[in-house]
């Protein structure tokens, strides 16, 4: 089993390697099951050394946007690509191009050269529920129209278009899941305007100060990085008939407001840890949050196996787990 | 005022060619509405005599996926681009290179041409009914989702979220139509798994002989190339406020049994011409048209004015008027 991982030295890339590093089965595209063997990883940067130094992992740093590189990484025995590389939602409304070589040749470089593979692997790609907007229903349903209003929205939404209709082909054996925002991402800040959600919980159990832009009413659509990592294997995994006519779902998560997220906080590291978050609106960030569904009904997505967390203590409990003790020893 | 027409050499080109010919005004990117002075007509064949050598009229015979040749084609002053140039439902689905190329490269490259000059124009792209598939309501609605069973559907919807992003942008200032049925289609039958639905009056009101693949009870989706080139004419003109946050729509069209529209042919060329229709059963043909969904309630295109036709009676006659008697005058 020889599997390919893209956007590796991301924080998803890096926790799902070490999952199929740990004993993790893939479905090969004759239906048996084994371990990995082989797993390729490539970003534009390394991953962590833990990772890099598994004498089953190869890594490669280069740009996704390089048709040629993407040929020679995704070749030979290759079974299983799960493509996470992406330029985020704020980088790529701030630069056009970058965003449409990475997010669309980036991902259509990926297809291709899985399509000249012999047998059609099983691609899970990494979608987004930022391929929603505009008038949008209070929930979102598994019905509701794609009608991105960003282009990170609309290169995802185009990625979607090109799986299927390969998958419909049988060039490949694709899979793609529009995913919540992860909470709580591990390491820094960064562009994306969701990113205050994991520093409110990440910094405060640090003993760091951390700035909320929003108010404490505020939703937001959550999923774990454990629950995102559970959801690519299982969505792997998946017999491609129980995808029917269309390989794209987006994933069941936890509807939370600013509140409940504190007060989540105060369970875990009590009141201090809650008096390090100061409310300092910012209505740049506060415009961009209001346009964001918050409601969804994962009707889909569960009946096929998909799970959220169970509340929002459980998401701290998994990054307190994965993410600070394993920093800390 | 310069427009370009790409796909100028197919019948709908032409026609729309012919209209802006004698007089139809269109607007500008600043609002002023005037006759064309310059029309550039792109195709991989050259469109019929009378329209090359009109003194206004340039012909570009080439290759809609050779970027470069677009870019120099939509350059300078040019304000308004009607885009056609596709390779069609059965072509795209025999081809998926050939289609990606045309349908998707192709329109990319337009899109990404009109962007590089100095004001944004007017785009009206060429998009289908073809984005609607696999389990479908029983009427389309404004609000179906697009789940296209075939690689030119997934394309065209693919097209129509690139326009929809950059016209976001302020790139270009684009308008995508999804064509029903086009009947009466002069000429010759094509490849398209429709084109016995022009076939079937097109040749019995020329004295000759046709086979009809699919049964009486078979519905269509229909609108007449009459209509259609108004229809292109009227979303060029609509401000861009009147699509809001989605410039992608389907038209309004007429929805008729064959029994319907055999009794259409029957009042325009009496019974002599239904008897040249001849019931061939094509268990391919009935399979894919089975597929297509062919009711619609195009409540948000008939908002902004877009119109269907009265009855299958006044698309036989527009079609006597405009082809039979031009042909034979």
């Amino acid at each position: 089993m020889h599997a390919v991982i893209t956007g590796a030295a991301g924080f998803l890339g890096q926790k799902l390697a070490r999952k199929l590093l740990t004993g993790a089965a893939l479905s090969g595209p004759d239906g048996a099951r084994s371990e990995v063997k082989k797993l390729t990883l490539f970003d534009v940067a390394a991953p962590a050394p833990d990772i890099a130094q598994d004498r089953r992992v190869s890594c490669v740093v280069g740009d996704i946007g390089d048709g040629a590189l993407v040929r020679g990484l995704i070749a030979g025995g290759v079974s299983s690509v799960f493509h996470f590389a992406a330029v985020v939602s704020a980088g790529a409304e701030a630069d056009f191009d970058l965003g449409m070589r990475v997010n669309l040749d980036g991902t259509r470089h990926v297809l291709e050269a899985c399509r000249r593979l012999k047998a059609p692997p099983r691609v899970v790609f990494t979608s987004s529920v930022a391929v929603y907007g505009g008038d949008m229903p209070k929930i979102i349903k598994d019905d509701t129209p794609v009608t991105p209003q960003t282009s990170y929205g609309a290169q995802k939404a185009i990625g979607e278009y090109l799986l299927n209709d390969m998958s419909r082909k049988g060039f490949i054996d694709g899979r793609a899941l529009r995913l919540p925002t992860i909470v709580v991402r591990p390491g820094k800040p960064n562009k994306a305007a969701s990113t205050w959600a994991s520093s409110i919980i990440r910094e405060p159990l640090q003993g760091q100060d951390v700035e909320c832009p929003v108010d404490p009413a505020t939703e937001m659509y959550l999923l774990s990085p454990r629950r995102v990592v559970e959801a690519f294997l299982h969505a792997h995994e998946l017999p491609k008939e129980k995808f029917g006519f269309n390989r794209a779902l987006f994933l069941p998560g936890l509807t939370a407001t600013v509140a409940e997220m504190l007060a989540g906080l105060k369970r875990a590291g009590g009141q201090k840890a809650v008096d390090r978050v100061k409310f300092v609106p910012d209505p740049a960030i506060r415009r961009i949050v209001a346009g964001w569904p918050m409601r969804f009904d994962a009707a889909r997505a569960r009946a096929l196996g998909f799970k959220a967390d169970d509340s929002f203590d459980q998401i701290v409990r998994g990054f307190v787990e994965d993410d600070l003790r394993r920093n800390a020893a």
